[in-house]
């Protein structure tokens, strides 16, 4: 396979030191180099924690010049995010980017750019592969059956209930199925919330025990049967998946695609 | 192994039908008669549904005579059940009583007659041994786990949320967990009933689903652990393996046992 | 929304009772005849078990003509349906046909015979839609995730082991996957038979146990991340959501279909 | 409550930070000290990845003279784990002990010196209360139930199968369950190894993905119904809970304990 010149901008970060560690350990892939506001001119072995000779540059610029990479693995801020994405798309690096917060208006003008380059971008709110796949799946299977459960499992610390992602799903889901008020019409709650939030009909129920990490299981209950979609994302390494064959399809496209359930067939 | 004589008193009902089933086909019991209010006279295969050759009684008094049981399994009404299980104490036949509705004054007035027959005698209100087991588990595993969610999953046709036994399991696990109320002190729900019914700081929830039966998970969390025991009764032939075993069991007894927990060890 | 008026052939199968319940309950549906090789004349009720008012016919051709049904449901046998399902096709009736057996040939030339009448129908093996979705969620995931195991759970009368499903889904995710021995390169078993069945790579576990019905569950793992996919059929009214998918897709149709994932988009 | 004085041998072992963490944070808990090889005379915190102000000792007979301890965790080498526990007992110090390899020549004399002194002393291989009560409740459960299927799941880093704990749980269930060869008596295997492993007639089936970490369930099916008990894993702290119970419950006892399943009721 032909190898893929990547830079990372962010490598201290906890995804970033991912990124690297994946790019390394990735026959195709060669890191080039990292963008850091800190240790411009070092080598990143001079840094704690890492192994890898690739040059650090704080200048983006100076950073594509010398190292002319095919792709940027953006996973720093919202607002350096931008910036670098701009950039990127302007000087012919794909971007695969990591970071939240783009406006609609910001993710037309960045499509715009791509577009008339024909330059492939990626912008991914969340790689979790297994995590998009549960969402797509379950929109799908909403179509044949109404009546849907959420589970949603999160370790103790975690404040909201329920999480982003069960709202993500009940949302694209209520998108798709029909209407229904689910449970026996007289269902009554001997004590209050044992049914779960309600939203849009579906149930939601959500789980805070110590020593879990963060999963969710989307369950449809059908006439003698269940199909159940459950995702476990046991550490940060599982947004990887999604980084890697984010970095694999950015050298296929000629536009930007904003999420990774839209580069998934 | 000696054969056991058995009479079964509410022959045509569901659990009825099940226990004529389970004595006929457990090589040491035999059926020698059952109770019921019709049919008086006649032999149980003339009814539809029945291949037994076991005569027909209304009367519980020739029954006893006639047949010389070890043990009554009765499956009536509560009525019903308390004038059959006192007749067959005053007779010497152990009773195997699966019909609730006995209060306090009762339970102990049939325990000491039994106690002075020193004559066995079983009433349980769950037949399902592995329910019973769950919920006996479950306790033992509070006093090392503070943290406990119940998920109960049942069909869409039922009225009631949380189940009895999600209920009866939360009752007996705050008999031995020490009081905490669990996730984060400051935690949110964004949607009202998510974190589930609370129940002394135990959450409880409860999925309906068209298609599911009778299911329950007690989950406990602690340090990067996670340990759950589950119950999945898929079909009422489920409380048969109680009735087999207190038949077994009342055998050896000399005193009345109340509930199917106290004579699993 | 327009009745769809349907005649089922075999009623008195366990299949077919399914079908007469599912149609008689379906607002949009009306069940207009039924063909059965007895009780010619007769009207369904007449037979125990059935409280419709639907005639019986022995005679096909008489049947179509009496009551000029949209749709056939066929849930005979083999050589049977596949008689019904030509003569269904020319007399313009939509055939949605649960019986296997067809040949490639058979299949090729009623094909064309739909294609020339621009007539929809339906050939389907497995009318469980839960268990078709698992099977065409899992092909889809085996490209993002090339470790697979498959766990298939059934009752322990169950004769072969790995489960035709199973098999079947092995067959599906190998055609997509990249081909991969899993496990450790050095894994040894220390009682033959722990890693399970061997089909291309992917391992396939086979649990018996009294108790259960019929339930598999494919597991996909990846860097810090699960993701499975379970299907429960726990009686066989599960076929019964397929059925209602088919009779609705076949009138929108105009040419002939094999196999339910091919209506499910 | 009363303060635990404790000590810690192996301090800079994966076990042995976790251990200084627990007892750091718990509150009636006073790490008074540690036995190291190396850094005599320093204070952990002079240590890299410790915060705490416990002294170093490399002499266990200085460090029990100056620090006093109730109790010593030993989390150090089998050798070196046998030695601090006689030197434990014999200067009245409770030892917490986390190694293997004691033979039953060394147990028995260690029981003897501790039943001598009335002390306290607990060796346990494992640590884990879950997995720990995971059998113990298996076992239980094979006295009712004697189908069982053990499924047990970890990361494809995994070179044996089945797991230790997997070939540990089927011994302990054997000794209660009456002999069986389970699945129907002509059941075959199309492909060889779906069944899984054989354990006395017990199965056990082995799953290895990446992403996985350490999870086993047990399955008991009965008429109707199925028990399952399962225990994940996520991460060593599982440990701790089981160090923690230890050292509570070593301060009660006046003898000798092998095996943290003995001091679980």
């Amino acid at each position: 396979m032909e190898q893929i010149k990547i830079v990372i901008a962010g490598p201290r970060g906890r995804m970033g030191k991912e990124a690297v560690a994946l790019v390394e350990n990735t026959e195709h892939f060669t890191l080039v180099g990292v963008i850091d506001r800190i240790n411009n001119g070092k080598v990143l072995h001079e840094v704690e924690g890492f192994t890898s000779n690739a040059p650090i540059y704080s200048d983006i610029l100076m950073c594509f010049q010398e190292t002319k990479p095919d792709v940027l693995i953006d996973l720093t801020t919202p607002e350096t995010g931008k910036f670098h994405t701009e950039i990127a798309i302007t000087h012919g690096v794909r971007p695969v980017v990591g970071t939240t917060g783009f406006t609609k208006e910001e993710l037309d003008r960045l499509s715009a750019m791509a577009q008339e380059r024909q330059l492939g971008a990626i912008i991914a709110p969340n790689f979790a592969v297994g995590a998009v796949l549960m969402m797509k799946f379950s929109q799908m299977a909403a179509k044949y059956f109404q009546d849907i459960e959420i589970i949603e499992l999160h370790h103790d610390q975690k404040l909201d209930a329920p999480s982003g992602t069960a709202v993500k799903t009940a949302e694209l889901l209520s998108t798709v199925r029909d209407a229904k008020k689910q449970g026996h019409p007289d269902e009554k709650e001997t004590i209050a919330g044992a049914r779960g939030a309600d939203y849009d009909g579906i149930r939601i129920h959500s789980v805070r025990l110590p020593g879990l990490i963060a999963h969710q299981e989307v369950m449809f209950g059908g006439n003698g049967q269940m199909l159940s979609i459950r995702h476990d994302s046991f550490n940060r390494t599982s947004f990887m998946s999604g980084v890697k064959l984010s970095v694999e399809t950015v050298m296929k496209l000629d536009l930007l695609v904003y999420g990774l359930e839209n580069i998934i067939e």
